[in-house]
């Protein structure tokens, strides 16, 4: 039996975040009734505007503040000028890419890969938008920032083949061993990679 | 840079939540941004609700649906006629109990301990409340399940102490070893403790 009924709706209801099962909820529920009430308040205030208010940018399809908007990096002059489109899958990726502060130019988010098992098509991803995008911005690269998955590199072969038509120079970001990692720890193919793609010094 | 301040605010409002960094926090903005709108409005909802509403049960001191009504647990005839109280520490202790599903009386919620470093006294802890509803109410029992810490059993021995007074029957919830334990990964304390309070067979 629960003391109260609106608290076993709250546990419930919290778990609709990813991650969080009934132990987190409760846990996270009780720290906010306890101790966080202004803040919990807050922070359900700003759920509620952030769902209802966030859109997707129309020069990227990133997320931007409001319907019909440009989002921050396509309104920003420097990064369009550097003439340089990085094409990811998702909404985190832009947030990974940024995070590594090495990348100062625009980006394009497909929300998914190609998957004709899904019935997802060029169309359906909506390449139509990023190909008239690449031909009418004239830029000097693209760069393919996709999953190195079969669907991601199918897709990134699509895109790199639009590219390479239009003489446009399309690149695909690097795949190997990560920084700070020990060989032994890196899966078989990452290592196969990594050896076939070795630069020279 | 973000591609949207409303996002970045999302972001930092979710880390309100105990246990909630930035790297979980990105995951469940952008989990509820792609998937669920709609239910983490309903989410973001509950919150505000819950937050809102639910208030101090003044039977018990545990939570309840609103202010100046009875707990569930407290309005359950069946409970309050078992003639048993439990004291405990904090509400989530009453809902670990209640997920046991191995005690049917009602409960007391200190919500701390006595802690004279922190000026909490028997007074700043109500303990006058819980003694003249121990009173008044002529119980069968009195368990205590509060904290193995020294402030835990500070407070147990000055609540049993009036109860003894008072002549009503105390007990305090068994230490030793955990259900589906190996006595190896059992710290030395508590391990004192299980043969200290063996039980014949």
């Amino acid at each position: 039996m629960s003391s109260s009924a609106l608290l076993d709706k709250l546990i419930n209801s919290l778990q609709t975040m990813p991650g969080v099962g009934p132990v987190t909820a409760s846990r996270i529920a009780f720290a906010l009734l306890d101790k966080k009430r202004a803040q919990g308040l807050e922070m359900a205030e700003t759920i509620k505007q952030a769902l209802t208010n966030i859109s997707s940018c129309p020069g990227c399809h990133n997320y931007s503040d409001s319907e019909g908007v440009e989002c921050e990096i396509c309104a920003c002059a420097s990064r369009r000028e550097s003439g340089v489109l990085c094409v990811v899958e998702t909404p985190s990726d832009v947030q990974a890419i940024e995070d590594s502060k090495s990348f100062n130019g625009t980006y394009f988010v497909l929300h998914g890969h190609l998957s004709p098992i899904d019935g997802i098509g060029a169309k359906e991803l909506g390449l139509d938008v990023l190909f008239e995008k690449i031909v009418n911005n004239h830029y000097k690269e693209v760069i393919l920032a996709l999953s190195q998955t079969i669907e991601g590199n199918a897709t990134s072969s699509f895109i790199a083949n639009f590219c390479k038509r239009h003489d446009i120079i399309v690149s695909k970001i690097a795949s190997g061993v990560p920084v700070g990692g020990e060989l032994m720890s890196v899966d078989q193919n990452t290592l196969a990679m990594s050896l076939n793609y070795r630069r020279p010094l």
